[in-house]
């Protein structure tokens, strides 16, 4: 036999029991975007590289697949020419097309070049692979799901409190404990500003995330190391510890920010948003060592991390302004949010929660004795999936062992039996395979009995 | 501002009306084939070049989008290799990877390379994106999906029987008109084999097809000028003027081909096929012109034509024998049908048979007046969520203007006003955007009124 075929390192096949799972996670997430008045968009798979090159900083560009030109790529160049040039310029020359990186840059550009189509504010949902050439790892592939939902074009804080509810709402579908965090671009930038360190802001986040670890002392010691003055560090003390409610977070960091009209914006923007959703019991967490996506993000931040699972954030998102300024259209602000399947895809794994409906697909397998018992049968089968059910007949006469062992390889949970003595009453044995009970009885009564 | 971004040719956004669409498409064909126990996978877009390369033919290999190999492609080529290498073989040196050409070849990889899990016979169906370097022009795109179910594992016409059910149940649910036809590559072989000319076969059938339009005689005209003898023409003549009922065909071809083993093999199956499907009640007919992928199907041949738009062939599929033997796992007869989502689109489109429910998705906007208001409206926004309603508040309180037209761009059939006569009575004004009527409702009558 040949030598066994394989996919690219990094990709995946999905077998019919993921895919079941992965839909359930994907129809999950689809049904509450929709619910909060999301609508669903599809890019393509290829970008021109115009569109995607410089968008992801020059590590990212290196992480883009490219696609090579049809027909005469080299288009004229010279074997001399191409001896001399760059790596990456015989890239650019070669290729005009790129894979979706992500979906923030393809989305961006459907809106300006969709603008005149489009009622603002626009939210949208897209749930479409992505690929990176990144090293494949544990836990990180070549090809991903991204599952994200944005509202662009309009400033209020309600897209945030409705984002937040969406991401609630999904995890207490799936069953999932979770902690939801937030925090602000503008009190992290106010921080910056009352200390006189903005290109410190990570180091200082990072060295406050490890408070509970290592303690208070350790912290500043960090941050002295970090090249952080005494002064400095003494202004952060209140910082560094805070704790308590979000309000009383909230609190001490309006009179810690006094002095920045930044920082006082983004602890108001905190407020509106932590007291809407008090009033409507969504509990989330003020945290202030939240630094995702700082290049990026300009408002509120968010993450999501899974209580009862050890694992990475599990869902993330925040405000940006200028999404769509990088293709000549300043000025509109947005706010999204992107699940991370493929983690939500092992927490549920692991803590077994995913419906046992929704990964038994058939529900009824008709034995196959030979034709003149398939003749009986066919009409039957026809009516059982006219209501709904999914069914199926062994395609051969094979023998009962082999059909069985299909039926549970495929975890079906009830057969069919039709003999003779049943064609002859007009019925059919109708065995449960889990308690292994067996009844006569009628078409119309089968198809009661399993609707 | 800057020129407005675009997208490479051949390859389109979806727009959230066209997802509405589509997803109405791929779901109603997704439930079909989940009801005939048929269960879904996805492989990767990305394939090796290797599994690839030599499926499709010298043309196909040309269509395949390759994907530069990351960092050094050139790995280490002189100038002069470069200059003495053929623009196909660089190609090949510089990339391992390709875009999905087709769903059929990948299956096959998947199936020899997960032959071990795999419970046989094997019902797995798959929708997902293929990439083609084609040409683009109108209603052919360089991305686009395929919906293919298949069996492999199993032999019987049982197979062929349950598939052309589901073709007719699913355009049953489009509320689209077909005809089924259905040939079989046997009695195509057998028709060859009587006359000795089996490398005219497709110059017959095209022939044959022409009666209608040209009339026996310059039909007989064209055998004549495809080199086919004088002879031959003449055994032809009960072929050519075939007409009547499926079984009166059949009864034609069952003399004609009397000389031919495999001729009545295939006058056999179709016989099968037919009176399984007579019997209940999906009506097929009987096509000896049909001879689609000849090089490919063993078998059953299938084509599914729509009745009232002229549009080409909207669904296809047929028997092939040995699917996996290219990967060196021989002898896995194997059965499919895929349906073109894209031509199915324009049917639907032209006929106007999308349900109104599945384009529009929003059902209710609340107005936003304000903060106050808003505040009245949250719990009640979460109410109407948590009863199933898809629902949204305008993030702004914005002119009243802006909001109903912004309402009306989503055609959102409802609008809910909340202004300080309804807070004092803790009311709301539900108004009927299509009828312009209004009432004056309690939360709970809200969410009565609109599950």
């Amino acid at each position: 036999m040949a030598q066994k075929p394989s996919i690219p390192k990094g990709t995946r096949d999905f077998s019919p029991v993921e895919m079941a799972k992965r839909n359930y996670i994907f129809n999950t997430i689809r049904e509450v975007y929709a619910l909060y008045g999301f609508q669903q968009i599809e890019t393509p798979a290829m970008e021109n590289l115009s569109t995607l090159m410089g968008k992801y900083g020059e590590e990212g560009d290196k992480l883009l697949f490219k696609i090579l030109n049809s027909g005469d790529f080299l288009h004229g160049m010279t074997a001399e020419e191409v001896a001399t040039t760059s790596t990456q310029r015989l890239a650019a020359k070669f290729c005009e097309k790129g894979l979706r990186y992500d979906l923030t840059v393809p989305f961006a550009r459907y809106v300006v070049q969709h603008r005149e189509e489009l009622a603002l504010p626009f939210k949208r949902y897209q749930i479409q692979p992505v690929w990176r050439a990144d090293r494949p790892q544990k836990g990180r592939y070549r090809e991903f799901y991204q599952c994200d939902a944005d509202v662009v074009g309009s400033e209020s804080l309600l897209n945030e409190v409705e984002l937040m509810q969406i991401i609630d709402t999904v995890f207490t579908r799936f069953g999932v404990r979770v902690c939801i965090k937030i925090n602000n671009r503008k009190i992290l930038s106010g921080i910056a500003e009352m200390i006189g360190q903005a290109d410190k802001i990570v180091d200082i986040t990072v060295a406050i995330d490890k408070l509970d670890k290592i303690g208070l002392e350790a912290v500043n010691a960090e941050l002295a190391e970090d090249g952080i003055p005494a002064e400095a560090i003494e202004k952060l003390q209140p910082i560094i510890q805070l704790s308590g409610t979000n309000a009383e977070k909230l609190q001490t960091m309006r009179s810690v920010l006094a002095g920045s009209e930044t920082g006082l914006k983004g602890v108001e923007e905190c407020e509106y948003i932590l007291s809407k959703l008090t009033a409507l019991n969504n509990p989330m967490e003020l945290d202030l060592t939240l630094a995702r996506g700082l290049n990026y993000y300009t408002g509120a931040i968010f993450e999501v991390k899974a209580l009862d699972v050890e694992i990475g954030s599990i869902t993330g998102g925040g405000r940006y302004d200028n999404l769509t300024g990088i293709f000549g259209m300043p000025g509109l602000s947005g706010v999204g949010i992107s699940f991370g399947a493929d983690r939500i895809f092992d927490v549920l794994n692991q803590l077994d929660l995913y419906p046992k409906e929704t990964i038994n697909a058939t529900k009824l397998l008709f034995v196959n004795f030979g034709e003149a018992e398939t003749d009986f049968c066919l009409p039957v089968l026809a009516k059982v999936r006219a209501a709904g059910v999914a069914a199926e007949i062994y395609p051969d006469a094979a023998k009962m062992k082999k059909q069985m062992s299909y039926a549970n390889a495929k975890q079906i949970p009830f057969v069919a039996l039709v003999g003779e003595n049943e064609m002859a009453a007009g019925k059919l044995t109708l065995k449960n395979m889990e308690t292994g009970e067996q009844s006569l009885v009628t078409a119309d009564e089968l198809v009661e009995k399993l609707k």
